[in-house]
């Protein structure tokens, strides 16, 4: 399986001191990993049945995209509160201060949808976890939360999974 | 070539009243729509030269990532300010009240790099223009400015070309 470590870049001390940030855009930024990375979720998914993919915003959909378009199927963007123009639904998460809000186009999917669920990051898993419920509020079912990078000392895969959802991620960060 | 329109829904009264906004998001929710939508600007570049693709946060993400991995490109983001870990060239632009900023990498473009950057409409201009800033900066070169939508009548593809960048949109809807 694609290993996407070596192209991912870590970042001291963003967004705050002591964090280690693993950042993305130098996969992206890399023409063969980044075709690499897409065809790896690809590869994954490929024999599994989806109605459509969901990317998380911001990051979520330079993943979701692509990986939508090569399976053929309907892509989702389930979003920051206030920049889907239609009649919507809105789930809450916590921030490290406060809570935000996500929401997602109340006619999006069905019922019955089965949903590929797609992020850059598992940290807490806040936003993946607001989006899986936005998924079921509407009828439809999550197949899989895939991501690239899973945070597991942060605790958001286990909660995940202790809340019943697959989770899948290409790789492993331990530490913060 | 692909109309996009028919897959287009627009929502009266969005984000305030008197305007028509036009909603994508039902354009990516029809998955042959969105594969013909992604081909029809595969087909447009598969012949030219281009070393990366850059998305405009976050609607040019679901456009952008796609047609980069397509035609095997690199994919790099520009976003608004404080996104993006590590060091960055910023330029403003106008909003409606006040201006805001956006960010690229600093390593993320290469002297003498073609750059195909796209973004899902093009209004006044000012994102795609200040985002063909920070590509001359870097010493990069624009191949061309795409979109799926043009609103000639807020001026900003007709900007673009005094300023010398090419503009492509698959469609364009005259009038607010």
């Amino acid at each position: 399986m694609f290993d996407p470590k070596p192209y991912i870049r870590t970042v001291p001390d963003w967004p705050e001191a002591g964090v280690q940030f693993r950042d993305i855009t130098t996969l992206f930024s890399n023409n063969q990993a980044f075709r690499q990375l897409i065809d790896a979720f690809v590869q994954r998914y490929i024999n599994t049945e989806i109605d459509c993919v969901i990317g998380l915003d911001a990051r979520g959909f330079i993943l979701g995209a692509p990986i939508a378009y090569e399976l053929n199927k309907a892509f989702i963007p389930v979003r920051k509160k206030g920049k889907l123009p239609f009649e919507t639904i809105e789930e809450a998460y916590n921030l490290e201060y406060g809570q935000a809000e996500i929401q997602i186009h109340s006619d999006a999917l069905k019922p019955g949808d089965k949903v590929l669920v797609i992020d850059d990051l598992i940290a807490t898993g806040g936003t993946l976890n607001a989006s899986c419920k936005l998924v079921k509020r509407l009828g439809a079912e999550v197949v899989e939360c895939a991501a690239i990078v899973d945070l597991p000392d942060l605790g958001g895969s286990q909660s995940l999974k202790d809340q019943g959802f697959d989770v899948f991620s290409l790789c492993s960060y331990s530490g913060l």
